[in-house]
This record gives structure tokens, C-alpha cells and sequence, in this order.
């Protein structure tokens, strides 16, 4: 069962959306993704392991999103000849549709990752990544999309079957557990520590310190001087245990998260305002729980997260 | 300064958004418009008015979404038929692309204007309304849009420059205001009346109901059952004053509500679930608020709903 979509001369184009399916056989099915990537460096690493994904290329569509500052146009210019590379080589290994956008709204220019955390620029600094994130959404979803993939420009280590895995779980919304590898000066090895702490479930300390706040104060997850006692996903990697566990998620980040597209088509997005006290990837799986959707991570499904040094 | 668009072989698009404007020059800088029509039934009278529009076609594209129902599939082949005679036509006096959805979500099916507008139904009906709305807007906004023009299927009459008359206003989200023909029986005689109110003001009283309201209730205007005494922009139609006046509003309908493309790019979209005590095109205008947009109504720019006889 297709959809059909016939665009003639005359430009018109028809699709039956409820004919439109993401299913635990994307592949087999030939379902459509969209994999989008806010960009703000480019890094080889990420590319690399982009290509050595095994979906098939021609139901892939990219589409990115660079800042409007000196540094974004360098990450454009260099995604930009990787893209021109790939695209007119063989035809059968071309993705099928780059789409590349220079940000509207402004870009938040603090770069280091010691500057990007700091509590006090969160609000600022996830506000406007959440604008970044919905332009590029809104400027590239299709009637023919059957999924989204979130994957930062940072994450440069995934399974090769990365797309079949995670959409085989058929959820709604998926994340991955991303972690960072990284050498232990102490054990003199190299070893891998938890990355992303936005995937959670809530907690009464969490739901309680929201109702406490004012309407406009958020909570971002991830730090000492906000303690939700959330459980984090990023600790409940367990390497003995299967890959494809699942569990129940309230808030995401957005390193690798897997999304059936009716869930952004229904009208899930990032809030850049306080929603239910969560903005940008946390406050946008509170959305799609609010559209009557289920949130998922997958704890020891591991992708990994650049090292930046001396940052 | 005109928006950079390469589409060439390898399917790649590159796209400056903060190079792509949304002014009061829309027609003499080719901004490209986008005019979103749910269409429960296909009116004759909604589709004449449409092509009597004096904004070039090579500019608007259109995109409609049915119900799947047996109404809305009989809607879907009018609207069909229609579509190809103009598209195959002239060239030139194509529409620079048509999108025909069939929708996902599940459709409301009460039909008469009766039904449709008890105020125990609205929650429900309006919740509908903002699935379908989400689904069309997401499926067609593109890099290249300028302007949505939120146009139902009902509306039967606007002035042919509705499109330069609008957007000269350069208003991030501006609404006509929506009157009805009708026999006056009592007079003998033609005359006039409001229809949609869904255009208003923000009120105390208003404030004041929604903040004694349990998180999940919701306020619809224009029921005498919720009195909010809020200023309605129907109300404030003044034939001898200029057409051009603008009022700030708080809430507005989808009859003919023009948008800047940026706000729904930034992820301004219609909430099925109750956001500030809101949904659907109400809900729309708060969270166009919260995105920092500024909202405005034109009392004296008049547009014409259908009158349906004895429903
Ligand atoms: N378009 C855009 N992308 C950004 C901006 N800032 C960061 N990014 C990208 O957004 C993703 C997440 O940002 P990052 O700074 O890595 O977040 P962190 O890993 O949580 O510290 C990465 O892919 C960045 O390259 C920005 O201002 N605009
Ligand atoms: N896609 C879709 N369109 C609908 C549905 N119900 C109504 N419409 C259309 O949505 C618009 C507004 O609905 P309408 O019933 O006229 O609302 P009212 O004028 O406020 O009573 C019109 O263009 C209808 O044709 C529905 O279930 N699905
Ligand atoms: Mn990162
Ligand atoms: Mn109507």
C-alpha cells in the first residue's frame, strides 16, 4: 500500500497522508527519511560516519542549518564541497535531496563547550537553537516524509544499521544514548562516559520545583545547581544488557532521536519559550506527549559525541 | 537582494533564509505566497473568488487538506477537477504549485452550522481543526515561502487585491474580518452581518476565567455560555473609516488570516491541546505571541462567509 503521488505538468501534487506509514520495516517498505542537522562546525568524523550508514541512499533526504556567523559559514562551505562530492558521483550512491539553509533567526556565538554550559547561558543558548531547529523542520519536512532523524553535527560514531535499529521499535519518538570517548589519565585507558543528560523521566522533585517556579523560569536538565533527581538515561547503560532495552522518556535531547514524522506533522516543534517550564528538545517531547504521544530512549544503544579539546 | 535557489543535478537546494523577506513590496519583490485552504466541501463560489485574485500566479502556491470522509473525498474530487482545468490551461496562468492532501487524523463529521457550533462540541472540533491545519501547513511550507494565507473553504467573497491589500501591512499575522450576506427579513433587504468571532482582544475578565480554569479547560469565543467581555473585531466594523485601520488583537479565526512565513518557520502552529486555555487558531495567536510576534485585525477590511440555507 503506497502513496500515491503524481506531480504532472500542470504542478500539482497529490498524497493520501493516512496512506503515509512509519513502520518497524522502513527499509522494506521504502519509507522516506529526513535526516536533519543543525550545523555550527563541520567535523570530517561526522561525515564519515554519515556515509557509512547502510539505509538505502535514495530514500534518505539531508537538510541542515549553519548560523550566520563566520564560523557557520566556514561549516557551510565545508559541508558544501563534502555535499557537491557525493551528489555528482554515482548516481545510485546520491542521497535523495541535500537541502542546505543559512539561518534566519541569530545564532548564539558562545563556542566553547566549558562556555556553552554554563547554567546562565542555557536559556539563552537553547531558545535560539530551538528557533534553528524549527526553521530547518518547517523548511524541509514533505507530505512524503515518513520520519526524522535528529542528529547533531557532533556526533561522529554510530552503527552502521543505526536507521533500520532504531525505527524497528516503531516509537514515536526514540533516542539514543549518547555518550563521548575519552582517555582515563587515572586508569591510563581510553573508556567512554555518559554525554547527554536531557534524556529523562520526570520526578516528583522535578514536577515540584516546576510548580514552584514562575511562568517564565525553565528547568534545564543536567545541573548541580538545579537538582530534579530525575533519572537520567545516560546512567541506566547497562553493557550486559540488550541493546534494544527500551525506556519510557519525558524529556529528550536532540544528539539522535528518531521521530515519526506525524509527530512533527501534527505539530510537535521546539518551543523557544518556557513550555511547562522545558524549552528547545526537552520541551518539544513534552509537546508530543501533549499530541497524545509515547517517548522512548534506548539506554544502551550507544552513538558518540566529539571530544572537543582544550574547549 | 533576492534568495539564492540551486537546484541542480545532485538534488541539492541551498536556501539563505535571512535572505528571504516578507514585505510590504510583496508583489514587486516576488515574494512567494502560500494560500492554505481545509476544505470540508468544495464551494464554486470560494473557488471564482480564488482565481479573480490579482496577485500573479506564478507566485501562490496552493495546498489543501480533506477529511477522510465521504464529504470530504467528494470535496477532494470537485476541488480535483477544478485544480486541472486551471493547471492545464495557459501557462501562464497556472498556480505555481498545487498540494492536495487527504488527512490523517480523523476528521470531524458534524456537519451543519448548527452542530458544528454547540459549545460542547468545540473542544473536540476545534482540536480536529488544528491536526489538519498542522498537517497542511508542515507538509507544504517551504525555504522559498514568504507568506500563508490562511483562507477556509467558505469564504466566498474578498476584494481581488486581498493579497496586495494584506501584506502591504507588513504584519506578521494580520486578520480579515469576516462577515456573512444574508436576507433580512424583518427590513426587506440585503444585508450584512458578523460571523467569525474569533478575532479579539485579550480582556480582565477574560484573563481572570482563565486562570480560575483546571490546567486542561479550555475558552472558545463568542459563546454566551463563557462571557469574557472581550473586545471582538466584528464588532468593530465602521463603514466610514478607512479600510486600512488595524487593531491589536489577541486571538484570531482562520478564515483569512495573513502570516508572516517567518513565524510559522520560527514554530508558530495551531495546538490541539489547550495552550494558555487556547486551541487551534486562537491557540495559534498566543503562541505567535510567545515567539515575540505582534498580532493585528483589520475591523473595515471586510470578506464574505458562505451562508449555508437551512443547516
Ligand atoms: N544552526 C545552528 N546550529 C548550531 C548552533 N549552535 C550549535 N549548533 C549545532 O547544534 C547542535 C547542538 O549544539 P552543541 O553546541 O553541540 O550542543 P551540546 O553538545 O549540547 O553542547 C550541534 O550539531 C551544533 O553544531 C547555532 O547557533 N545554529
Ligand atoms: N481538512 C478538514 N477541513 C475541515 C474539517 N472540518 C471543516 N473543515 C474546513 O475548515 C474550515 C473551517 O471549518 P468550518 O466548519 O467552516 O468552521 P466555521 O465556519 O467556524 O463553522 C472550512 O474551510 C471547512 O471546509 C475537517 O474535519 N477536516
Ligand atoms: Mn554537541
Ligand atoms: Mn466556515
Amino acid at each position: 500500500d503506497h502513496v500515491d503521488e503524481i506531480i504532472p505538468e500542470g504542478h500539482i501534487a497529490h498524497y493520501d497522508l493516512n496512506k503515509l506509514h512509519s513502520t518497524s520495516d522502513a527499509a522494506i517498505n521504502k519509507e522516506k527519511i529526513l535526516i536533519l542537522t543543525p550545523i555550527q562546525k563541520f567535523h570530517q568524523e561526522y561525515w564519515e560516519n554519515l556515509l557509512q550508514l547502510t539505509y538505502p541512499r535514495e530514500l534518505i533526504e539531508l537538510g541542515f542549518i549553519a548560523p550566520r556567523t563566520p564560523t557557520g559559514d566556514q561549516a557551510l562551505a565545508a559541508l558544501e564541497a563534502a555535499v557537491d562530492k557525493v551528489q555528482s558521483d554515482k548516481k545510485n550512491q546520491r542521497f535523495s535531496k541535500v537541502t542546505i539553509l543559512r539561518q534566519d533567526s541569530v545564532g548564539f556565538n558562545k563556542l566553547t563547550e566549558k562556555e556553552r554550559h554554563a547554567l546562565e547561558v542555557q536559556k539563552e543558548r537553547r531558545a535560539s537553537m530551538a528557533l534553528a531547529r524549527n526553521e530547518l523542520l518547517f523548511s524541509t519536512i514533505g507530505p512524503h516524509t515518513s520520519w526524522v532523524l535528529w542528529l547533531d553535527a557532533d556526533i561522529i560514531e554510530t552503527p552502521a544499521s543505526l536507521i533500520q535499529d532504531m525505527t524497528a521499535h516503531d516509537r514515536a519518538v526514540l533516542s539514543a544514548n549518547v555518550f563521548q570517548r575519552y582517555y582515563d589519565e587515572e586508569k591510563k585507558q581510553k573508556a567512554i562516559r555518559p554525554y547527554d543528560f536531557n534524556n529523562w523521566q520526570e520526578s516528583d522533585t522535578g514536577l515540584e520545583l516546576a510548580s514552584k517556579m514562575k511562568d517564565d523560569e525553565i528547568i534545564v536538565e543536567g545541573y548541580a545547581e538545579i537538582a530534579t533527581y530525575r533519572p537520567l538515561m545516560a546512567y541506566f547503560h547497562d553493557p550486559d544488557n540488550s541493546v534494544a532495552e527500551e525506556m519510557r522518556l519525558d524529556g529528550v535531547g536532540g544528539g539522535c532521536t528518531l521521530v515519526k514524522a506525524e509527530v512533527h506533522r501534527d505539530g510537535a516543534m521546539f518551543p523557544n519559550f518556557p513550555f511547562y517550564h522545558l524549552i528547545e528538545t526537552e520541551g518539544f517531547a513534552k509537546m508530543a506527549k501533549r499530541l497524545n504521544y509515547e517517548v522512548f530512549g534506548l539506554p544502551n544503544y550507544l552513538v558518540y559525541h566529539i571530544e572537543e579539546k582544550n574547549v
